[in-house]
């Protein structure tokens, strides 16, 4: 079936979302941990996140301004630092009930059954049962102008994961780790490898 | 094991590049086909679409100054028109060849053995074996200060996929398109669904 413009703008807006939202391909699944300055802690799931850049490393995350992740967004502009720690399998959903919209007093960790983990001095909570488990610092905020999402950008500051699930040349076997994709706004899916690939080189194919 | 800035900043640069990509989780797989001005076909995978909106469908894409990608950043800025679409599991290998650093003049659909279809008038190359095909319309572009990457925002203005995988809700099963996800610079895998969670609310979990 074929769509132009004029169908996705005719479509119910629940429909259209669900749709829409699965045109990407699939996401990366990741809770995102901050703390209001000596304040409360949020937990917040979040399929936007996109690699900028290694040196330094940098992600992106791309945050709607009115979904369950404001809370998340003030946290991290008042306090300069969040986590970002991937969804596995065995959590999957706990994970996912964090998109509910709970009062800003409300910790998601304890709502959903999932583990604040504090490490060092860093100002945000980790979660526990994350296998791979990152602290971000803020770098540069922006609200793009075509729609008023809120683009995030951080630098990966600490990063902890599993020693066995890194190979020699650097690669991080996610999928060993148990880390999950997700599809939509609402679908999550387990892996198998098709495989490394070469390096690509003109005249190899 | 647990590592910091320093260690980051020390690693090795291919090494850094192949961990720190690893990092953001599965990314999305896509082809993104361009055509120079009355010019040349060029076809590129990428694995930074982030859905950035349902309404109007706006998808954003990361490019790299320095990649493979650099013939198809100035085709779109030149012509104002792209094409992205899923790359399946029947002709991943291929897709991933796209990555080698051809002349301009060459199209990777040639080389690497992928069909460009053209639609109508509309200026951009689909892929023929991609399932799931979108057109899309530059609506923005800018240079990220922090890293020189470029942020290529685009309005999805037509959509072909099958229309069994379309549910009642207008979710797209991607799976059964064939859609396959990638971890790192290199690693593609087929997935399983976990499950559909229900729409998050507080006090259901």
């Amino acid at each position: 079936m074929k769509l132009g413009s004029s169908d996705l703008a005719g479509m119910d807006r629940r429909y259209r979302a669900a749709f829409v939202n699965c045109l990407s391909g699939f996401k990366a699944a990741n809770l995102v941990g901050t703390r209001e300055p000596g304040g409360d802690c949020n937990l917040a799931i979040m399929s936007s996140a996109v690699h900028l850049g290694s040196h330094p490393p940098l992600l992106a995350l791309v945050m709607r301004p009115d979904d369950a992740g404001q809370h998340t967004l003030a946290n991290i502009l008042a306090s300069g630092y969040y986590t970002v720690n991937h969804v596995g399998e065995a959590f999957f959903a706990a994970a996912h009930q964090t998109a509910a919209r709970y009062p800003r007093e409300v910790s998601e960790f304890a709502e959903v059954g999932l583990t604040a983990l504090f490490d060092g001095d860093f100002p945000a909570p980790f979660v526990a049962e994350s296998s791979i488990r990152m602290g971000l610092e803020l770098r540069e905020h922006q609200r793009l102008a075509i729609n008023g999402t809120n683009l995030v950008i951080g630098e990966v500051v600490t990063v902890e994961l599993p020693q066995e699930t890194v190979g020699a040349d650097g690669s991080i076997d996610i999928a060993a780790a148990g880390t999950v994709t997700l599809s939509g706004l609402d679908t999550y899916y387990a892996v198998h490898s098709l495989g490394r690939q070469p390096y690509a080189k003109p005249g190899t194919s």
